[in-house]
């Protein structure tokens, strides 16, 4: 295992985006965005996905210059094609203009259609909650997970973020819809690991703890068994109806990698109803007796949603990002 | 069990209230989404939850005649104080409001503090789709959840309900964050099941199926464990940030049986800036793909969320709405 510097990761990112006619601004955008996901312990969709992503703009369902164009708007919300640009900069200019409404209006929604993988969806709720708002994005994906009580996958894992924002740390939800995520598997494969609980069917439909199983047969559990099966349908059609745009089955028809999903961006300007200095207290309250609960296992540590990653980030700018040296020399490669 | 028409327990209920002395336009409401939510299937909290409802009002933890009170207003978000009125009448309300900010904007939120339990939270939903709207809601309860990795209860179950209308049916996901909710336990003990899945921790700190080991120890499993959790904590800091309300853990310090909850209340009014024919057409498409899952029991049957409460319905009707004589025999008690 490599220890990088951010500045590092990040400048080699952006230049391997120039060897693909990235404009500079969208180039230093998702290197920096990507850099930081490692940076702050988001393996999975940091660093470890930069060659996929490569890979998805050499395969043409990636466009680098493109940015999302405007289809409807009426008072606080809007829908935008995103152009089948990066995932990253459509998804921060969406989160911008949502934003701008909620300043306006106290709420803001955009829907976006015709995008890509947005990475980390935490990104955005952190971007929120830099200007003092909260947010609830989500977004649908390839089908790769079966509903509840069925054996094909038709429905997606669909990420959800929410984010609180806090002084004393914001407070940051980022899940998808199914028990463990295609990143979170892949990680386990790559570093050799079973997971922690049943993550899905193996081909023979037994449920198994096997990453490389649940990877092959393409059955995820949905969190919470029909609860994240329902939850994902609905996301699903939310994201779709609002941004008139593909559903997962519709995805699932598109020959080639994941692309052209459908998004949902909603700001709220909070401190607009109510003062920051009580959301403050009430919050500090909340996650101070959370913080108090005690643990089962003796050595166990209860934090709230967000808080690791505040931690990795220190950790890893002072010993640098941890880079598996597979990945790292075939993202410098692309450089030779 | 008794088979009894809608009418009669809606009538039934109705004059209970009115020993209370609960105002003619409160009792009706009442008793009419209490009935309806057991025809349509969510025994848990229709007729079976209302002799604790009327134990709450002799508690005085449920005033009667009480309305939502505005606190602060912006654009399209506003927050109300709830009054410790009845649960339903309020969140009928603040919906009400919702939805004609959303009228006005595209998007309406209304939060709302000291109120009290809103029953079935996807009556709530019914509500927007009847006009069109897509909703998401969420409240908060009592402590009765540890945060994953943790003995003691600090966190609440806290139930969301997202629903989006169709045409063909409303696909309306009603979903606490436990594993399975109180009212579901509840009625597993009353009918002498276990629960299909491990619901949470016995007093030994053993994983258990038993419904009455976990009533007593109050430690239900979050769904999708650290998931569940996860969402209960953030969407408690929501509903009690932007309504100025009590927290999970500020609801735990009130003496007596749960009271004083945070909701929030939010509306979208898609066609505003999505074409219904097209939004249609785009949810049709993906509901017809999800019913053509494989089931993995041959005699399985794969539904959208929303669909077994319409079908519950028509056979209520047919049929009368199934209901246990010792909770009839308590309801129709307090009329003698």
């Amino acid at each position: 295992m490599l220890r990088l510097k951010f500045e590092e990761v990040q400048r080699t990112l952006e230049q391997v985006l120039y060897t693909r006619n990235c404009p500079p601004e969208h180039a230093r955008k998702v290197s920096y965005e990507m850099a930081r996901n490692s940076l702050e312990g988001t393996y999975t969709h940091g660093i470890n996905r930069f060659p996929r992503l490569i890979r998805n703009i050499d395969e043409g369902i990636v466009n680098v210059e493109a940015k999302p164009v405007l289809i409807n708007r009426f008072g606080a919300i809007a829908n935008y094609d995103g152009q089948l640009g990066l995932g990253i900069t459509n998804a921060w200019f969406c989160m911008e203009q949502a934003m701008a409404l909620a300043k306006e209006y106290g709420i803001g929604l955009v829907a976006l259609r015709n995008t890509n993988h947005w990475q980390r969806a935490a990104t955005y709720g952190y971007q929120a909650c830099a200007q003092g708002m909260a947010a609830i994005c989500f977004t649908n994906t390839i089908p790769n997970m079966p509903t509840w009580g069925a054996v094909d996958a038709r429905i997606g894992n669909n990420p959800v973020m929410i984010a609180f924002p806090r002084e004393k740390g914001d407070v940051v939800v980022d899940l998808a819809m199914s028990q463990f995520s295609y990143g979170a598997l892949e990680l386990a494969r790559l570093e050799g690991r079973a997971m922690p609980f049943v993550a899905g069917y193996d081909e023979k439909g037994e449920l198994t703890r096997d990453p490389a199983a649940v990877l092959k047969s393409r059955r995820l559990l949905p969190a919470g068994y029909w609860k994240g099966a329902a939850l994902s349908i609905v996301l699903d059609l939310l994201a779709a109806g609002l941004a008139l745009g593909k559903t997962t089955a519709a995805i699932g028809r598109l020959a080639g990698d994941e692309h052209g999903v459908s998004q949902v961006f909603f700001v709220i300007d909070l401190y607009k109803i109510a003062p920051r200095e009580e959301v403050e207290r009430i919050a500090d309250d909340a996650v101070r007796d959370l913080l108090a609960s005690q643990p089962i296992d003796q050595k166990g540590r209860i934090v709230y949603p967000g808080q690791r990653s505040k931690e990795i980030r220190e950790q890893n700018l002072k010993l640098g990002i941890p880079v598996d040296e597979r990945i790292w020399a075939q993202i410098t490669a692309y450089l030779k």
